[in-house]
């Protein structure tokens, strides 16, 4: 019987040769092609020695290698650890250690990054490279194993249980070291067609189809692109590839490949949106963009509209998967106003994920449309913990539930809003104050390029909200106030949150993540 | 952790009041009522002694009360066994005794089906009932055990493993004893919903969404409505329940309730159409249709476009649950006649499905769009055989794949059509000779009202078709056979496929299935 088991999505996927390609720079290939070379890369790999729980590192972009990885490793009960390339030289080599990798499969690209790596893997070591040579002579590279292999299903694929582990990837805070999140293959097929299917069923910004062509932006290192990797190839729809796209190459494969979905933080959105802006274009339509990992301010919301641009926000994140995505009431003109800012803010549960909001004695707090509560998850594809690490494990993975660490607003519909991080958030006089409502207001002020909000200890209220501004000229703290002070007068805002100071600075910090670095702002003026 | 366990679909659709309604009769509910009547219900039943595995017989129409019922068993980790009321009493008896039925829950209107079967059941006896009085006093009815039953979801639902069994239902061949096939819960939960999103990724005809309006016209004892029991409260999509509506009553219920996407066999629908001819209805957009049970005949697939109507078709069986599913070509226009006639035939199997053709000595027969062979399916929710009975297991699931029984052609797109039972199609001269093909065109003709084509003993080829007509007005058999010489001429028909022979009967014998009885015609005619 089949089972949810990734490598399982192929053969279906290459039943048919319906036409659509997968494409990766100049290379273009169908999906039956692309099944087979998964095939051959499994033979090559067992032919080098990789068996069942093997834990195999990948560290590249969006390539077809990358891709192949998945599913060749998937047939043999491989567990694939996709490396993120941003983290510093240290968290690197501890995620590579903590997650027991036996061998690193690197792009040639990067070469610089993976050299403190390079001895300790010996010959363990495989280079994504476009060639049959690569780098270094004697050192296997990705392409010559696909070229290699046979292309009889290896015996061992039949073998591998939904149960199985099939990646491991770590998470990074702004504290301590990288968190490991081991999934099996049945958490990731769930979660990866569990977003697809609620874009496709809720009425939505970025409603998802077989007609169209996927641009996953998204790094695969970011939960498999946020599941693309596997929900592209089960649809069968044209997938293009963006390796290492920069805005401008990321513009021109959109039009010249007919690109309709893409997922994109709200950084990459804001860098295409100035390469459009730059080209001249007036208009991006179709293309439908999901978007998530930090809130979508209203400023880019709106470029996105002018541009003809459609978007769903999704919720979720390394140590829950997919939890909830945002989606049109029934009865929203979906070109309204109203429409466009359901889609921006709040989400709602994907099919079988419970969300509740709790106060800090664990209280359930009402889902009124204004109280906050910590965010809650279950869900079929909840990991049972973080992997190797007990103590952390036990304070985020209770009974069943995930304790997301994020404060949200829940509403009477059952949908929900993510205010902040409990950590990033503040208790003045008593009361929570989210810092990433006050900069998404902020943000929209023309002059303001970036804003972080955080704590700063205040005698009387315990503590008191700072703002700090990277703005695009000088601009006086009572004017960004009074912008806020119109948010109050309009019930936006409640008029304690408004910050009583601001400091203004030539660049905020960030993280590997990209995103902002609060602890480090914290340490320099909290 | 949250499982594919089917009660579990029930929290996350009552998470919030969004206004969908289920509506059965009178009575209109939200979601948060569903799912506080489905604990109430597992509360009482439990009260009653129903317990872990019991076996609950349901003998009902598709009833807001029938719904209660599967979520409430689920609750309790008991077994639903769906009869089908249209079984001669002996079938019906053998099913109920095959199944090991613990208790009988029957609508007050099946008083007479059920009757013979009351006395074995004694106490162990519900009446499905719109009041708390049923029919027998002393006899608990329903509306009365949900009314009695706690608010508290019970202790026992959080012990329901997905991998537990969740229904039982009897499949009715032409020959022998109904066959019983058992589901687990993760079998019913992944087809329904894989249903639903089959239909919502890949553009068709009745594409289903949140915003549709759904109406299961194919009783829950039918695969619990082809999945509709369990993937419209999943949608939290309003809900329009037909009880026991004849088709005025249908035309009525989806013209009032805003209906826009309904599930109903051939026949059905033909009578769907004919009352809106009778009502002088033009048009019945923007109504949706997923149809199957049968092949769609031509004549009626051009009546529905007339209406307005959109469709698709479903291949599958209470044996294998959903497998396929007609789509639309990525580069047709959705409005042209290719389009439509490519949703009227041709299917393509849901994700992670996979088929093929053998031929008699099992080896592949190539998906060429000509070539017939037998069809052969694997999937995630296949049962592991029939229910108790080893040797008919034996023979039609063998190594992990389903031996239809259907005869098919597969396309080089990854589609395939069905185009006869294994054991209807007839071999002619060593060539197959699929009978349901020459049926669909024979009732093109605006004199055939029904048609059955059969095998006859054949001295020179071995067999030979004979066409069994129901003729609306007299029509010489010559006038038919150059109706398909047509065909013949057109391509779409091999000579040698025209039947010689005709025998015009005033009417066709039909199963409890409502399919035509050729085993009956062959005794007749063969």
């Amino acid at each position: 019987m089949r089972a949810l088991v990734v490598h399982e999505i192929l053969p279906a996927a290459a039943a048919g040769h319906t036409g659509a390609e997968v494409v990766d720079g100049t290379r273009r290939i169908t999906y039956p092609d692309l099944y087979e070379r998964a095939v051959r890369l499994a033979n090559a790999l067992q032919q080098l020695g990789v068996t069942r729980g093997a834990v195999l590192g990948i560290m590249d972009v969006n390539t077809l290698h990358n891709l192949e990885m998945h599913y060749a490793s998937s047939m043999l009960g491989a567990v694939i650890l996709t490396l993120n390339f941003r983290l510093s030289a240290d968290d690197l080599l501890y995620t590579v250690r903590h997650g027991r990798a036996d061998w690193l499969f690197v792009s040639e690209s990067f070469q610089p990054i993976a050299a403190p790596l390079r001895q300790e893997f010996a010959k363990r070591w495989v280079w994504l490279a476009d060639n049959r040579e690569g780098p270094e002579p004697g050192v296997p590279t990705l392409e010559a194993l696909v070229l290699a292999g046979s292309v009889r299903v290896p015996d061992e694929a039949a073998r591998v249980q939904e149960t199985d582990p099939f990646s491991l990837f770590y998470t990074t805070g702004t504290t301590g070291r990288p968190k490991g999140v081991l999934y099996r293959h049945r958490d990731m097929v769930l979660a990866s067609l569990g977003i697809l299917h609620h874009l496709a069923v809720h009425p939505g910004g970025a409603a998802a189809s077989r007609h169209d062509v996927f641009f996953p932006a998204i790094p695969f290192f970011h939960i498999h692109g946020w599941g693309t990797a596997l929900s592209v190839p089960y649809l069968g729809a044209k997938l293009v590839l963006p390796r290492r796209a920069d805005p401008a190459e990321q513009l021109r494969l959109i039009r010249e490949e007919g690109v309709t979905w893409t997922n994109m933080v709200p950084t990459q959105i804001h860098m295409l949106l100035n390469q459009a802006d730059a080209a001249g274009l007036q208009d991006l339509a179709p293309l439908k963009i999901l978007t998530g990992g930090s809130p979508l301010p209203t400023g880019l919301a709106r470029r996105l509209r002018d541009k003809g641009v459609r978007y769903s926000l999704i919720y979720g994140g390394s140590d829950q998967l997919a939890t909830s995505i945002s989606v049109l009431p029934p009865d929203v003109d979906p070109t309204s106003d109203p429409a466009w800012d359901a889609l921006a803010r709040a989400t709602k549960p994907l099919g079988m994920v419970e969300v509740r909001l709790v106060d800090d004695e664990g209280r359930t707090v009402p889902h009124d449309g204004t109280s906050i509560g910590r965010l809650d998850v279950r869900s079929p594809w909840l990991p049972a913990g973080y992997h190797r690490d007990a103590a952390r494990s036990a304070a985020s993975f209770v009974e069943g539930w995930f304790h997301t660490g994020d404060l949200a607003v829940g509403n009477p519909d059952g949908t929900h809003y993510v205010v902040d991080r409990e950590g990033d958030a503040l208790k003045s006089g008593g009361e929570w104050i989210a810092t990433g409502v006050i900069e998404a207001l902020l943000s929209e002020h023309p002059l303001v390029a970036a804003v972080a909000v955080i704590a700063r200890r205040d005698e009387r209220w315990g503590s008191r909200p700072l703002a700090v501004v990277h703005a695009r000229a000088e601009v006086p703290a009572s004017v960004l106030q009074e912008h806020l002070m119109a948010s109050v007068r309009r019930g936006q805002l409640a008029r304690f949150w408004v910050p009583d100071a601001f400091v203004f600075v030539d660049a905020l910090p960030v993280t590997s993540a990209g995103k902002i670095d609060k602890a480090a702002l914290r340490q320099s003026w909290a």
